[in-house]
């Protein structure tokens, strides 16, 4: 198929603008004329460390980060913050996790290698499939902070209201929201993502994180390249980092910028969002499977009621090249990933479509 | 400049295919017909699947890894795997450790936050510019592993007689040195190496392990994205790995393989690496560094014995193309790094231009 003729509503790896990836190609035999491609540049080169500067400053603009913050470029995943979180942050050895999901869920487990886990809130009793109140928790007092997955990519839930964290910092993964609308980063301690859903190529993770949590004293055994002091005492540069991939990202932050910044995105999503949440709610076939008041704006995940309707739409969806509408293992049904990059054509696209296959399967 | 008017000589990230960049190139927009960039690909979809698969199939085709030994592509790069190998296989918090250069030091560091590490032999009296004797070494009694650097990137160095590890396990590091060369993998326990130097882009460590040593039993506090069994029992997959990364060191396999494999490609190592050596033993302004019987093949670091000409000739190099000579912090000097994707024609024009710059300033 050609690129025009497929619509990928893939939850990550996911769509990245056009526009990206014609210019990587079109950089990717001599970046501008320095003869090599940013892929063979020495990350000790001017050339390459001008790249993740200008990555790193454009970020600082499209979120407002104040100066006492750090960003770092990390690797491993969301899978390795699960660990790196404690391992860098407990200093008392508690926590307290909120788990709205899959993701939340294993960062407990993860962060119970290292201490003691308080669960304060969860919506496991109806498979995630709304927010709980987060209002008034029952914060330990002894807590080295609280965790939230603010986007929920496999049940398509979001925290739309921070919880009351009672003077404890807030450690927030917003791995599939990232960058999708304007965030106000001093209301965490942490808050990180890997990019691979809203800003590049799977294997970077960005971290920013407010400058007195990075400290020398980590738990035991904690390994040189899992502490935060490491990375932000050498502005991601104790090694090799994940160049490529940075590089990327960084022509996703110009994106963004051109476009008018996170203001901008925010109403572009939302906008595609509405689309597809009302036609849902008028369909006498399709529905939502979340709770309206926590309905994601990037992951919409919704089923015909049966499962073997399910399986024919999302065949004869891909025949037509809405791809990776199958909904995650766990879950079933369908999901469609509607991130930054994915236009508002193919929502509507996907709309037709499901109204057509309505009418045909009702 | 133009791609054809520079040789970039850079450690690392370095000099990659041109055939590798060009088909990436080509596939960056719509990847063989799937409408999408492998950038945006679900790591779940059979199409990125076959990805990994073939470039592991290809690999272990180049390298005729046997059966026993698992393919592992992880992140991090080998400064995460300074504590990984500890963590994984110190049971009885022991190991051995031949430092010949700075990577190895740094590995035996790292090693000795979770054990008691004995350096049984080490370069360093002589700023690590040979290979010590390691025929008969003190191995200890009770060490889980003896550790090498196999080929010293910044120093120029290269272990051409594997020690006599008296049974023990073998676990090398090969980062600058990997595929330039066939490798007997039954001699190592584990051998692995970052792929930024003579494979693909950084962000990938590419790790070869005997199934045995794959086990549950790790240092308390492992964290589960630090444990080879994670990775070895889900295929690379147990979280996203770093797609993009993968994709184009499967496309490095195939271009070896399309050469010949790799006692073509140590053919012509090998000649490129005599045409340079050979020229510095002639020279009467430029000398090799290193102990001759233990030159790498890889990296070749040379001086002139004034820091003004070195400083000189960098900076005419650089202006006439040639790219990244400059020696590393540590050492001075300059190092061409001459890595698989090298051409002949590089290694002549460098040395044609030092003949030059010989004439022009002795």
């Amino acid at each position: 198929m050609e690129r025009n003729q497929v619509y990928n509503f893939s939850a990550g790896p996911a769509v990245l603008p056009e526009e990206v990836l014609q210019e990587a190609a079109d950089e990717m035999m001599n970046y501008r004329g320095t003869g090599m491609s940013v892929m063979e540049m020495s990350h000790r080169s001017s050339d390459y460390q001008a790249i993740i500067d200008d990555a790193e400053q454009d970020l600082r603009d499209l979120l407002g980060i104040p100066d006492n913050y750090k960003v770092l470029f990390l690797q491993g995943g969301a899978s390795q913050q699960f660990a790196m979180i404690p391992m860098n942050l407990m200093k008392n050895r508690v926590a307290d996790y909120i788990v709205t999901g899959n993701w939340a869920k294993k960062a407990a487990q993860e962060a119970a290698l290292y201490g003691k886990v308080n669960i304060v809130a969860s919506s496991q009793d109806k498979t995630f499939s709304y927010i709980p109140d987060l209002s008034d928790l029952p914060i330990s007092e002894d807590a080295d902070y609280v965790y939230i997955c603010q986007n929920n990519t496999i049940y398509g839930t979001t925290i739309k209201n921070l919880p009351d964290t009672k003077g404890k910092d807030l450690v927030s993964d917003v791995s599939s929201m990232f960058l999708s609308e304007p965030m106000d980063v001093t209301r965490y301690g942490l808050v990180y993502g890997g990019v691979q859903k809203n800003i590049g190529p799977a294997g970077v993770v960005i971290s920013i994180i407010r400058e007195d949590l990075i400290t020398e004293d980590v738990l035991p055994g904690t390994p040189t390249m899992l502490r935060f002091k490491t990375h932000a005492d050498s502005g991601s540069m104790y090694n090799t980092p994940p160049c490529y991939g940075i590089y990327i990202c960084g022509k996703v932050f110009k994106w963004l910028k051109s476009i008018g910044g996170l203001e901008v995105m925010k109403e572009r999503n939302e906008k595609k969002a509405k689309i597809l949440y009302d036609y849902l709610d008028s369909s006498r076939m399709f529905r939502g499977t979340v709770r309206r008041e926590d309905r994601s704006l990037m992951n919409v995940p919704f089923v015909t009621g049966s499962k073997e309707l399910d399986a024919k739409f999302v065949s004869e969806a891909t025949a037509a090249g809405f791809k990776n509408l199958k909904g995650h293992r766990t879950v079933g049904g369908m999901r469609a990933s509607i991130y930054n990059a994915m236009p508002e054509e193919g929502v509507r696209a996907l709309v037709k479509f499901m109204e057509k296959f309505e009418e045909e399967n009702i």
